[in-house]
């Protein structure tokens, strides 16, 4: 997207682990822009950010059934786990709230039934990256708007969502994969693509943006850019240009 | 199998939650028959057993992505977390002998992707059922079997596995869903008793019986009396035969 297309560096496909970059990247997040402004209400931002945690965890499961090898599905047991850990403590956000985590989901199911449709891939690579990006960006965003919780339940939040998605596994397993067919890149850099734009998306609508109002472009964009500057840096350790 | 088939409860069908009861069944288990003396080596036992125990994971996501309803899809996060959390654990244990995870998972791969593919269910509720029963008859199995590991292992093992698998909200799914559609019942309960021949016979080779050797099934016969009978119990909680 913001990202030259002549960036491509083919060599990290080479590299079997990516471990220290990947979590130098991490830390890049310090700086972050919020979006506090526009936080929905906390049901509203409870139950949306634990259906798409729901959500990218089927995506793991599918990742760990449908995996070609012992070792891949192994792998995705991790991320697996993580979507899971983050899931139950949104779970456990819910129902401290006085909320009963079902019925608080329940409104966000239309929306984020397409979303899963969308961003599911055509196969077990495919697939791999779309818990990469569409993790990634989510934790990305829903940590930016945890800034316009309550000061309290806002950092417990933001800390519960920090942690990346089992983002080393991932990598391993598709260097490894392009390693073995080089071919495989570009295909997964174009549908690395094509999940930013539906997995914005989906985030966008949780922007509390008063109907009939038109969002103020120049207040969400420093944000967008920073979450796709993000994205861009975990598209790099894959070798692939975002 | 060794119950009555004029044991049927119907009228459990009606009670939606069965919580007390099921825990205690849980602990009519305390005089347990050991099986330490046909416990493989450590190797062979912590990889059989994590490998189901990734099989049990499966098919509880399976029971996530294909719920009928959100709160089906809730009910099965939790049975999914506790089998990953007791995958993690032996995956652990595997590591702390000094071994690869994945390696020592593998030479089982066969029998235990014949296994996965008998007991998956034609529909979300038998792949419910097949958790419930599978779940509940390994788990069991290899608490005794570890028995016969080294006796600080053994009980780390033991406590591992012990808890349930989330029992009582896959009891609480099925028991709305017969609720609902009284007819489930006896497919169901059919179903159940299919996999109870395929579990004991994954669990059964996981015995260290020398080759060419018949199993002393005298000595055999009282602990899969006694697992069954923690099965039939089990059924019983779904106002099912066993």
């Amino acid at each position: 997207m913001v990202v030259s297309l002549f960036r491509r560096r083919k060599d990290h496909a080479e590299i079997p682990r990516l471990r220290t970059r990947v979590s130098r990247a991490d830390n890049d997040n310090v700086n972050r822009v919020a979006l506090g402004e526009l936080t929905p209400d906390l049901k509203s931002y409870l139950g949306r950010a634990a259906y798409l945690q729901l959500t990218i965890f089927q995506a793991a499961s599918l990742g760990v059934s449908g995996a070609p090898h012992l070792r891949g599905m192994h792998a995705m047991t991790w991320v697996a786990q993580r979507s899971l850990e983050k899931y139950a403590g949104l779970v456990d956000e819910i129902a401290r709230a006085g909320h009963d985590p079902v019925l608080t989901m329940e409104p966000f199911r239309h929306d984020i039934l397409e979303f899963q449709r969308t961003t599911r891939g055509a196969d077990w690579f495919e697939n791999l990256v779309s818990v990469y990006v569409t993790a990634g960006l989510l934790d990305d965003f829903f940590v930016r708007l945890a800034g316009g919780l309550s000061e309290e339940r806002g950092k417990r939040v933001a800390a519960l969502l920090s942690p990346d998605a089992g983002r080393s596994h991932i990598v391993d397993e598709l260097l490894a994969a392009i390693g073995e067919n080089p071919r495989l890149a570009s295909r997964l850099a174009l549908w690395g693509r094509r999940l930013v734009g539906d997995t914005l998306l989906v985030a966008r609508s949780a922007l509390a943006v008063p109907e009939d109002t038109a969002p103020d472009e120049a207040r969400l964009e420093p944000v967008f850019t920073e979450l796709i500057a993000a994205h861009a840096r975990r598209m790099d350790a894959l070798g692939l240009t975002a």
